[in-house]
């Protein structure tokens, strides 16, 4: 009930501007209020007051589409994705029933924390590593080892579930958009049945706004009902010039904005931004090695280089974490 | 302005019923003027009274997701899939441009009025019509293209677009789905980006809430401007088991409600109804050659055989089009 009742507020309150035909600055106390004032906030809401006010830049608001990567834009990446920590832990958590995998990479690797030996087992290592951890089950089993998982997990360096250490500015950001009428879309390129379990709690995104990387699965009737069976066979990759593909598979239409932070994403920010129209393409720079990290262009996960350079010339806005975020991380 | 309007209009209807926790025997005139009353319409009533209903049954507005199957349940598919109708006209569009078609089968034979030849050319024979009316163009392209058909084609019998050609008591359905805060998708064997050009206008089914078979596209860069390039190969089949696997890709949570017309949606509507829960599984039985037409077990479009057992058994509404409707098309 609680769920349903905040969906419904939020879904009556995103009416609202439309309804009155007035724009954001109509709301009275500040919808950003972790970003510290200056260009970087104003452009979020010089392009919101923008598309939402009845003259040239209007947009109508089922055309009000935005769509977000989760990996470093939403929630931290470092010192390695979410999920490679999920895989890790549950080829640990197998690993009694499989014996055979103390003497055999890149399992052994894993079980060993020998990290080097698990990234020199290449893409074929990786796909072993999925092929045992994301495959092999219903979906529904899926969702629920993904949502214990998620539920126990904790960051070594803060000492908190992942699910607290998504972006507190990035939240607000959310919430704003959607207050101000537009759908919000995950477009990541983390895997779809990963995220779905937790992101309309954490981030108020229901599966049906989750785009990301996907294995195969089959139908069939087992004891009489119907399942979905996961297989170890890559289904699509939603990354890169995926990204857009990928928006175009789902969505069906164009983002009016877009967010990522790595090169990744660069082909999402092309697509939303060079289509003529007033666009707000965005890209979280980590510059703040004390209450986060700092990486950007030599960086292995998350390499922000030609995106960086694309930024400069396309006009994206270029979000400095240590100068323009008051703070990094969602409450507890 | 028109469909922002009625867009915010009928979201705001959707809320209401949650909103003040009434069921929809509160909203005063018949949901359903073109169901004759009886045990089909009573159906899909108590069915709606159930789940919206605070109560054992009740299902939270969230989680009410209803899929329709397209070709024969939302419009017209005899005497031919309106989507091959379309391929025919482009070929024939396109053949001028295409001297060698004359004498090239398969396009030789739809040029010449010959179905049986095209038909005898097989998936080999559709996959290469597929190609030339479907692939080579950008995916703005060919939803200007497939806009451009939909708005100057007739059905040669009923002499009217087939837009129009539409089953009024199905519209009136989803409708009533939506009042009542159901999320409704399109779930077709159908092209996806054939359909989504005209979907929101004629289902007020967003281009997100559009799920189908598709192509593959490719990224890229032209003149400065990012594209996608519809590609001659096949993406994703969205029919019979792969419907399943669609609704899971693309909305990420179970159905609670799936309509259909042919053996292409035995299982959607066993994924959706035999999972628990009070469930509607509902198959429109085309029995109405004066105003439609009468087709089910030996039909090669739309065949309705082993749906049709699996209704029996399962309890699944099965509408009898001739005494179910008071109307089958939608007005003019």
């Amino acid at each position: 009930m609680m769920i349903l009742n905040r969906r419904i507020l939020l879904s009556t309150l995103a009416l609202l501007p439309a309804l009155r035909s007035t724009s954001a600055s109509a709301q009275g106390a500040d919808p950003l209020p972790s970003w510290n004032d200056g260009a970087t906030k104003q452009s979020i809401t010089n392009f919101v007051a923008r598309v939402t006010t009845q003259g040239p830049d209007f947009v109508p608001m089922d055309q009000r589409i935005a769509t977000f990567d989760n990996d470093g834009t939403l929630w931290i990446e470092q010192p390695m994705y979410v999920q490679l920590a999920f895989i890790l832990d549950r080829v640990k958590a197998l690993a009694p029933q499989n014996p055979g995998w103390k003497t055999k990479q890149p399992f052994q690797a894993v079980l060993d924390g020998d990290m080097k030996a698990v990234a020199a087992s290449g893409e074929k290592g990786l796909m072993q590593l999925m092929a045992v951890t994301h495959a092999g089950m219903t979906s529904e089993e899926f969702a629920k080892i993904a949502s214990d998982w998620i539920a126990s997990a904790r960051d070594q360096r803060f000492k908190r579930p992942y699910t607290e250490l998504v972006y507190q500015p990035m939240l607000e950001l959310l919430a704003y958009l959607r207050v101000n009428g537009f759908k919000t879309f995950i477009v990541s390129g983390g895997g779809i049945e990963f995220m779905r379990p937790w992101a309309e709690k954490i981030y108020g995104i229901p599966p049906e706004q989750v785009v990301g990387s996907s294995i195969k699965t089959r139908f069939e009737m087992r004891d009489g009902r119907p399942i979905l069976f996961r297989l170890p066979e890559i289904n699509f990759i939603d990354d890169k010039a995926g990204k857009p593909i990928g928006i175009n598979q789902h969505i069906g239409r164009r983002p009016i904005a877009a967010f990522g932070n790595s090169d990744g994403d660069l082909e999402m920010l092309q697509w939303t931004t060079m289509s003529g129209g007033v666009r707000l393409g965005l890209i979280v720079h980590h510059t703040d090695a004390e209450r986060e990290y700092a990486y950007d262009r030599k960086s292995h996960i998350g390499k922000l280089d030609k995106a960086l350079d694309a930024a400069a010339i396309n006009k994206w806005t270029v979000v400095d974490m240590k100068n323009d975020w008051k703070r990094v991380f969602a409450s507890a």
